[in-house]
């Protein structure tokens, strides 16, 4: 176990911290899981999948309350101070990020059940080409922020902080294409406009991924860097 | 004053939760005046006022921090648990809300300068009617939750969460209208990308808003609201 949040991994404090620690390391599972499996919609589209998508995000919203409650009940019964109490409240931020995460997935897998509704015709393979290019982006981002809070790495966290500055870049351009789309058959508009929701959501998910890894940074720090270097996105 | 958090307004804590409350309040009035110029903006641009909404923003970060700090010092010496333990993260999560409605303002104003930077053309009016809707809608929501705030009404609150679920229209119905602009005419992608980032940004605004009015609901009803009703956004 590599959480050494305050160095001297034994009493009873420590041993409720790597349990919150595992549950928020738990949902992020679950949302990679999920985001995996949006990124194969992607590619294959399968409304069975992506229906189940939509219905195992309420196992996040589960997760969020369970995590939530037991960081309370643990301020509650010890009494954190300093830099423990900072952890925890950070924790509970990410947490809000994390479940927010499984709402956008869920959005996104819902926007593909639309376009790819019997009757409609499916949207281009030129169409989804940025959009995937966007979704695995957005994939590593998740993955990395994972990755920083398994070792707790505030170096790490400020890569993926960085990484996350590539996303406007990406939204801008996704959109720019999908404008020029519509100018060329105004029968798109309607696809278009689910498209824009997509990227919309996929950026949205690059958001909540960059408060954590400023979250992660702060506690591991105990310096507040979210209003440093990151203000552009 | 007509915080009532525990019906007894009489000790240090509560006296340290009011000042609390104050600085939320303060945070949102500031965000209200930055909101409201920025619809000064969409009447009548002025690259000074919109510059100064952007010099503004490091205002409402710096209250963010001083507000967080305070209320990790108040849990850390009072050592608050149940009610006033949940009250306090939940105020900590919409203080973390109410600086990114902040930066979503100060990202409109910067498309706002780009929109109208010299030898550009401006939008036409015809598509500024509908974005200066949107924003005063957003408004609307913004002044309930700081009048749901003031008074901790979660009857209130319940009602701002249904004025959110319009915002979803709001933005698809927009979307639609400046795509169909686009397609109008090519030499309009480029403002049209300016133009959808400002909507999205005023959505995200209404998002951050319901979060608030979710919290709210949350530690006045003691019930978690956050998964009930509200998941069509």
């Amino acid at each position: 176990m590599s959480l050494t949040i305050t160095g001297h991994i034994v009493n009873r404090f420590d041993s409720e911290m790597i349990t919150i620690h595992n549950m928020i390391m738990a949902m992020g599972e679950l949302a990679k899981s999920q985001l995996l499996k949006v990124l194969d919609l992607l590619e294959n589209m399968n409304p069975e999948l992506a229906g189940e998508v939509v219905a195992n995000d309420v196992k996040l919203d589960n997760l969020e309350v369970k995590t939530d409650d037991e960081i309370i009940r643990v301020i509650a019964r010890r009494g954190p101070v300093a830099r423990d109490l900072r952890a925890l409240l950070a924790m509970s931020k990410s947490v809000t990020d994390l479940e927010r995460i499984g709402d956008e997935i869920e959005k996104i897998s819902k926007l593909l059940i639309q376009l790819y509704a019997p009757g409609n015709s499916p949207p281009s393979d030129n169409l989804l080409r940025d959009i995937r290019r966007m979704g695995k982006a957005v994939m590593e981002l998740l993955s990395g922020i994972m990755e920083v809070y398994k070792l707790m790495d505030s170096g790490r966290a400020k890569e993926v902080v960085r990484g996350h500055s590539e996303m406007d870049g990406y939204f801008r351009a996704d959109l720019w294409r999908l404008l020029t789309f519509v100018m060329e058959d105004s029968r798109n508009v309607g696809h278009t406009v689910k498209l824009v929701l997509i990227i919309k959501a996929f950026e949205r998910i690059g958001d909540h991924v960059k408060n954590i890894a400023e979250q992660v940074i702060y506690f591991a720090e105990g310096e507040d860097v979210r209003h440093l270097g990151s203000r552009q996105s």
